[in-house]
């Protein structure tokens, strides 16, 4: 199973962290964007390139000691077709360093559209006799407000592509509780879209005792996760907040199960980033800065929760 | 304001439609199709090719009398990197024959995320001191389930950019109770998603009395939108569910107000397909099967509201 393979990516690195590739051009690091970007004569295409340049370099940096990346769709699309362009290739780039690659789109839609979007993240399209593979991620974000026949085409490609999704629960942004948190009889909205994911996904439990079908949980409600945690008990935690939102290495302890299994943390701003706190200062250093960001990230957690 | 812009169409043409244009290889006539892939050698960026001819082909038939086009994102994501080019390229003629363009994203995420995807459909990328407009639509759909930090990035670029959103409120699908249909104490929680629309678009309210912030309302529920209707008083719906989906114009009907305003419902298969309904059949004569069909859903609507 798919999800095996993240939870055994993460035992064999004792790191359960994904690094978000969310690249904006401010992020680059001013030398390697000009290799690519003329000022004044500025195209999508050309920071597209400089953003597949700097994830293969993080990547490089990366890949031996941290599990998994997640490239946030929304800052590829942000650069048109040409940024759609490098978003494929940096999945391709991650998937030949044996990087788990969780694309994160939040796609979501109704029956045959969300087959659409399954088959162009995690499945193929057939044309003719031929069937092409679009993006082939390992795993896609999805969101659930459609109910289980939006979430249904997913899990199919789940099972016959072996890959896994993770759809959204409790976010961690300041307004997540405006509907999340709403009590719908004796649970909240949250609690109702875990409780779908766990019925939906029964069969595709894995020897983690993890399913296919994860959820998007934020450090930043370290309480709900708790909650979540014990009431989701095949449900792997993809965990957003940690770092540049505010959380900390206790909040996204509640996340993990006795075992330290079960949860993968993101950080994405704090390691792209990390270059700009470095001495130098100037990006020269910035797959160093990376490395060393996401290994102080691995102890930190480390330092609150045992990996067995 | 442009969601007069859109009304405004909509009176001219008095037709109060929207064309989606979702193109599979199989909707496509085959001596179309043939002109781009050849049998054996399959290429997605061949496809991609394809489904912008066939997509210019319907532009032209239709622009005269139908206001809007929504080209669905899914599908030529469905095409990896060429898929969203042919979008991109479809958006851009779409725009060059006055139609307005609804792009169904469906798009949903946090705070500094939500904005890239507001920037890439609605708005600009700055660059160093150039800004680009990645894509450039009208309007693009999105879902609520974040709050109202996941919305509001929207909001602000409709109103700087003159554009418009439609948010997920009461979908079309079979499940789509599952979760819209839980009751939130005194109201289901599609009722608060749209009372959560109303509340954060009241400064965006155009000479029609609608808002920049649309809701996505499907034609299948029809007494789900009566109520909707007579309680989101600015808010302009978009209706998918007739057609295929089982809707039909009675169904829409309470989706308008009392002056055949304030919604616009969509079809797409229908449409894009009803060429393998006419006498040919071969798809020779796919453009004029697609406005009779265009024509015959403006009159079918016709019959049970008065524009004005």
């Amino acid at each position: 199973m798919s999800i095996d393979r993240l939870q055994k990516l993460i035992l064999e690195k004792k790191n359960p962290t994904v690094v978000g590739l969310d690249p904006r051009p401010e992020y680059l690091p001013p030398d390697l964007l000009a290799q690519y970007v003329k000022p004044g004569a500025e195209t999508l295409q050309d920071v597209a390139e400089a953003f597949y340049a700097f994830n293969c370099g993080l990547i490089d940096a990366l890949c031996d000691v941290v599990p998994a990346v997640k490239p946030q769709s929304a800052y590829y699309e942000l650069l048109g077709p040409a940024g759609v362009s490098a978003l494929y290739q940096t999945v391709q780039y991650a998937k030949s360093k044996d990087m788990y690659v969780i694309l994160d789109g939040k796609r979501n839609d109704i029956g045959s559209t969300a087959e659409a979007y399954s088959d162009a993240y995690l499945g193929r399209i057939k044309v003719g006799e031929t069937e092409l593979a679009p993006f082939d991620a390992d795993s896609l974000t999805v969101n659930a407000y459609l109910g289980s026949d939006g979430i249904l085409p997913f899990v199919e490609n789940c099972k016959r592509f072996d890959k896994s999704i993770f759809a959204l629960v409790k976010t961690s942004n300041p307004s997540s509780g405006e509907l999340q948190d709403l009590f719908c009889g004796d649970r909240t909205l949250y609690t109702a879209v875990g409780d779908l994911l766990e019925r939906i996904s029964q069969d595709t439990i894995g020897e983690y005792g993890y399913s296919a079908v994860g959820a998007v949980v934020g450090a930043t409600y370290p309480s709900d996760a708790r909650t979540l945690r014990e009431r989701l008990r095949h449900t792997f935690f993809l965990v957003p907040g940690y770092g540049a939102q505010g959380g900390g290495a206790g909040d996204v302890a509640p996340c993990f199960d006795q075992f330290g299994r079960g949860a993968i943390v993101n950080s994405s701003r704090a390691i792209m980033c990390a270059w700009k706190k470095s001495a130098k200062g100037d990006g020269s250093d910035y797959q160093e800065a990376a490395r060393a960001e996401a290994l102080r990230m691995k102890q930190d957690i480390g330092q609150v929760i045992t990996i067995c």
